[in-house]
């Protein structure tokens, strides 16, 4: 059968090799600040400058021209899954974002704690609740809901007015539309299945929303509205898709979320940074794919406070000796997405990447940074194209064709 | 109907137009030796330099991030021919690789030479026979073998203990499973077939293994192992897409082969590289498209031989003059894929390439190896881009759309 794509067809020829440590730097790619250089050419980075002239660098675009990516599609990219394939639920993901550990078959939806009054909404997100309420009425729901079925109903605290419900058990489907009715002055909808298929399961939402109703009757929070139904379909792993027997380390939920989707291991509890390198040093024998992620850049771009990120972006240039010590077969930094901090958000701008190996065709890249990334060997490309450079780079690829 | 890809593009805008020489110097592109320098920048290549400097240039990758070219489809995206899509079988593939003349609707299937006792294959290599015994086998069953059919058999050594068998007939098909049990102990397995239409083909092959067996009955190698049988389906020729009549020059058959399966000319016999430009001047009249391919650069790669590369790469260099001359409208020089002599092998590196035309945008680039082209304005780009970059050159393509 024709591969659909290029990653069907590493897929194809993947067989064991070297080992290969992606270090994210999320966010890492950005814009210049009032000085003209960006966060990246701001920062005192002498240990990446040195890691860049060493390996072939280059720019990647995450998900596409012009696409600014999500946490989850910019990793999905880097970890060889075409994120415009391989799509996640939003429901899916509010549990990824919460360290649910989803099984297979397991139906979840986004709550908003909404108020209510005479059948109607009023408030959409109950006067926005603070946390600690949302977890005080989570704990009256997991006390006072009890359906009427073979299996188990999670609900979890998120942020503020937002909760995670999660329905497992046997033959549950999650074909079910929204009961967020999107304005006030209408009552909730009723949960509806789309597909027959779900049709038990939308009446367990239905009985699960109307005792909700019940126990929360004295709250100013006193009803749930229901987003994104979708069932947990768990995806080919990165050892059945590659070969790799993967371990993450990150210091967020999200990053160990999309971390299992792709069926990794997850390092836990959450270690500092600093002893990233140390714990990787205890997978070497187990795993052959170490993807640590480096939260901070991100965060500071997304404060919009240049000068804050330029100094994460510090921080994380000194994860590098202990790193290089390891001397993985492969070492990629990378980022999943830009974070410039004159945005305060996401955007779609390329992100530097090196690829520092035995075999890889260094080229005059001196320094790690979007300018310098630019005339390097690995050209600008789709950020999908890196998971195939670096099985290649591990002797991790058959030849294709005779 | 849309394209399905952008050669289909090409396909539907093809006209006539000026003439077209790829020069492929196999394996060319490489990895830094001792002294920092890959082959191509150690190498003295004064005629090549001096191309690329009146030349567009760039890097291509031949078939996709991370992929190591076999040999066949490394050329096939060169001749535009996306390699994902045009898929060769083994079978077929050790037809190319002896120059055998397949026709539509042959069979061909690889056969080892192997040594049974009791019904139990002893040796799937038979002691690895010389290629002189494996001539005077296949003679043998020549002579010995004949089969109840409408049509021809073709048995014919390829090396050692490896032969090829081809059956040529009307309604024969492929789909039949090996005979090779893949380990010794075992007997030899029935040629299956795998669907409705491949059975009378499958009866056919028994009959060949059991009257084979017959003759072959007093030799050490007394049996055969049949593998990877396919059914020869004739791809859309370069005419057929392009408009192009192509002629083949090359030392080896297996880019003999590949040549025919995209409905080129093949000069025969054989000819010294030093003849190239003569010959090649014989088909303007009659050709348009003259594809030559330069071995040994890929071969001394393979060696693992550094410096005999490079000496290689200087002969090739010494072909650029005579091949100018001819003033073909459009000159391209590139690889099918880079063969480090650091690697020994093939390898996923992208390769130098250049178009030397009337209406190429030239850039600065003035040497052709991995670093300058590197920076030339065709960037990286994808192995399959050529053939249409070298069809506009050539003015070879309309307009698409008004």
């Amino acid at each position: 059968m024709a591969p659909r794509d290029v990653t069907d067809v590493w897929q194809r020829l993947a067989r064991s090799g070297g080992d290969i440590l992606y270090l994210v730097i999320d966010g890492v790619g950005g814009l210049p600040g009032s000085d003209g250089m960006t966060e990246l050419e701001a920062a005192d980075t002498p240990y990446l400058d040195s890691l860049a002239d060493k390996s072939v660098c280059g720019l990647l675009e995450p998900i596409g021209p012009g696409v600014t990516p999500g946490s989850g599609p910019g990793h999905l990219a880097l970890f060889g899954y075409d994120p415009l394939r391989y799509t996640v639920g939003r429901g899916i993901l509010a549990a990824l974002g919460v360290d649910f550990d989803l099984r297979p078959g397991d139906v979840a939806a986004r709550i908003n704690y909404a108020s209510m009054d005479n059948g109607v909404v009023t408030d959409r997100r109950a006067g926005r609740i603070s946390t600690s309420t949302n977890q005080r009425l989570c704990d009256l729901i997991r006390r006072g809901v009890d359906l009427d079925m073979d299996g188990d109903v999670y609900v979890q605290p998120v942020k503020e007015h937002r909760a995670l419900l999660v329905l497992r058990g046997p033959d549950l489907h999650g074909d079910i539309m929204d009961t967020d009715p999107q304005m006030t002055g209408q009552p909730p909808r009723s949960p509806r299945a789309r597909s027959q298929q779900s049709q038990a399961t939308a009446d367990l939402v239905a009985m699960f929303v109307e005792q909700v109703n019940e126990v929360l009757a004295d709250e100013a929070a006193n009803t749930v509205l229901l987003r994104g139904f979708d069932t947990y379909e768990p995806w080919p792993t990165l050892e059945e898709r590659y070969g790799l027997h993967g371990v993450c380390m990150a210091q967020y939920p999200m990053y160990r979320g999309v971390s299992r989707l792709v069926g990794m291991d997850v390092h836990e509890p959450e270690i500092a940074l600093d002893d990233y390198a140390t714990v990787v040093q205890g997978y070497r024998d187990s795993h052959d794919f170490y993807f640590l992620h480096v939260k901070p850049t991100d965060s500071r771009g997304e404060d919009g406070d240049f000068d804050a990120k330029v100094d994460a972006i510090e921080r994380a240039d000194e994860l590098i000796p202990g790193l290089l010590e390891l001397d993985p077969d492969v070492f990629v930094v990378t980022a999943d997405h830009s974070t410039p901090a004159a945005m305060a958000t996401h955007s779609w701008h390329p992100v530097p990447v090196l690829i520092h190996a035995g075999h890889a065709r260094r080229d005059n890249v001196q320094a790690f940074s979007e300018a310098a990334c630019l005339h390097g060997g690995l050209g600008i490309r789709p950020g999908l194209h890196l998971m195939g450079l670096a099985l290649a780079h591990a002797g991790r690829l058959e030849k294709y064709g005779a």
